[in-house]
């Protein structure tokens, strides 16, 4: 498949769409501008931890594989990184975490209210730009997305019992938390194509995004913090159980699965609980078994893609796959 | 004034609107409901602290005193009391509050990180029900209003500072952060009146809502826990500057703006500080100044009544003034 070959860059999938992106990065500045001190400086912090503008990527893409060029989609793409931003707020928040992409969360550097607020403010306004589009139908795909993710949040919170969470739960947690928005930005990318590709693009786009959420846990697993901007086994010391473990599990011998539960009932455990985990769930297979299982959605990604026309930015959306199993950060 | 005679119970307000409100209640659960037992147990918790149903009243009187009998009206009131309650579970949530109407908050029954998720859970559902609807103008309301109070509740987090928080400044915050969603609520229930009328409804509602929290934060003066469930001077005890407070403090003694300035430095002020500062407020005048204000608010809000047909709905909006002046919880 030919994901499987050389690594690809973020910058070669952007290629074809690098001159609306800067239009997307205004968009955003547009519409969270405000003349409250308070949100233009928690803005500005947001602004600096910004990152790869993936979902904005693959919303251009979608776009200009169709041929359809969306005069709004600059404003739309803005709008699907401000969801993302506004998430990722809130789930720092809820996780208590102290760090994102190597950068101070805003709940650590401001406060947990400031960051309850600030998701609720960057989300309404969100909504409301996408009323000012005047057309329900990006609001009809992202609300529901919207409405998803929030659903994989509550999943999330469940995912804390190794021996009750079972793979296709973890199934339906990815793809409500990670899967819907990047199905949804695809989609949007897609509003004025005909209905088959319009289909095919969120259908891709499900694909993707579940296997995006596989690697980055899969990533927790494997790699150190100046890779990843946070610690390693940090998903193991906030007790969240993903699929490596969850497929090792059966595999575990007696003394390891006692192992696990220790780690799970240590209120802060420490990095040598975490090692000697990450140690035996990489031995009975886990990690092999969650990329294999990676490999796979991209290969359902990769067949979507057979009913778009085929063009640089169709040929970017596929390598978007190459990108998201080999990324290591 | 009409609205300086008998007390008015809530239960008279909403005998033109009774049987709608039992149908209001039922759209509620429709649009909540969910497979996911976390937040069907959430939803029942919701539901046994659910309150007096005030905004989606203003919303069927509003829609009744028109004339226009929208049948939309009990899903739109569905969704303007999903709102209500999706900031209510947040607000608890930024202020640690333990108790809301007398029961436990849903952040002191589950957690932190489920009011977050919930709040989130409980708006975006209120966006797709609006969606649902295939029409963009309660989405164009209620959008607006929904980040109007994201912004409020910023401003709120900077009410902490007697000396620097100015009436105008307290005006600026209890528009955004309760007479929005009034004002809103009345709005959307005049959505297919004629603009005049729908103008007039969006005025009565802001300068009601006023009102209404400018009464919320006298009664936090002067009502006991036994009668508004939650106990007497909490918002100084999280050091919440209102009206009584900023308008009483030029006058204040220096020894007592001291005390002021001493109850805002303690982390956990005692109910002798508390009661200390209640007193000296209360007898520079600020809880005379607190009412004279709501009862010029409220004077407006009658005013904008005059361009509303004569009818029993806009007699139950009059006497809905009156109701929010005298009401003790």
């Amino acid at each position: 498949m030919s994901f499987q070959t050389a690594p690809v860059s973020l910058r070669e999938l952007q290629a074809p769409i690098h001159d609306q992106l800067d239009r997307v990065s205004q968009e955003l500045h547009r519409i969270v501008r405000s003349d409250f001190p308070l949100i233009t400086e928690v803005n500005a912090h947001l602004f600096q931890m910004r990152g790869k503008m993936f979902r904005p990527t693959l919303l251009l893409l979608a776009d200009q594989a169709t041929g359809c060029r969306d005069t709004r989609t600059a404003t739309l793409a803005a709008v699907v990184e401000l969801i993302h931003l506004a998430t990722l707020v809130h789930d720092d928040s809820v996780d208590h975490s102290v760090l994102r992409r190597g950068m101070p969360t805003i709940n650590s550097l401001f406060s947990h209210q400031i960051s309850v607020i600030m998701g609720d403010y960057l989300y309404s306004r969100a909504v409301t730009e996408l009323v000012a589009l005047d057309d329900l139908d990006p609001l009809r795909v992202l609300g529901r997305v919207t409405n998803e993710m929030t659903v994989g949040e509550m999943r999330q919170l469940l995912s804390h019992e190794p021996l009750d969470f079972s793979e296709p739960e973890y199934d339906l947690l990815i793809r409500a938390k990670t899967a819907s928005l990047l199905s949804g930005a695809c989609e949007v990318g897609a509003l004025r194509a005909v209905p088959e590709e319009r289909a095919a693009l969120r259908r891709f786009g499900d694909y993707l995004g579940m296997a995006f959420q596989i690697v980055d846990d899969l990533l927790d697993y494997t790699e150190p913090e100046e890779v990843t901007g946070k610690p390693r086994g940090a998903d193991l010391r906030e007790h969240k159980v993903t699929l490596p473990l969850i497929s090792a599990l059966p595999r575990l011998s007696e003394s390891e699965r006692r192992m696990v539960n220790r780690l799970m009932a240590t209120p802060e455990p420490n990095d040598n609980m975490i090692g000697e985990v990450i140690q035996a769930v990489s031995a009975a297979g886990g990690l092999d078994y969650a990329r294999e299982r990676a490999h796979g959605l991209a290969a359902h990604a990769e067949l979507a893609l057979d009913a778009l026309p085929s063009n640089p930015a169709t040929e970017a959306l596929r390598a978007s796959i190459a990108y998201v199993l080999e990324r290591r950060s």
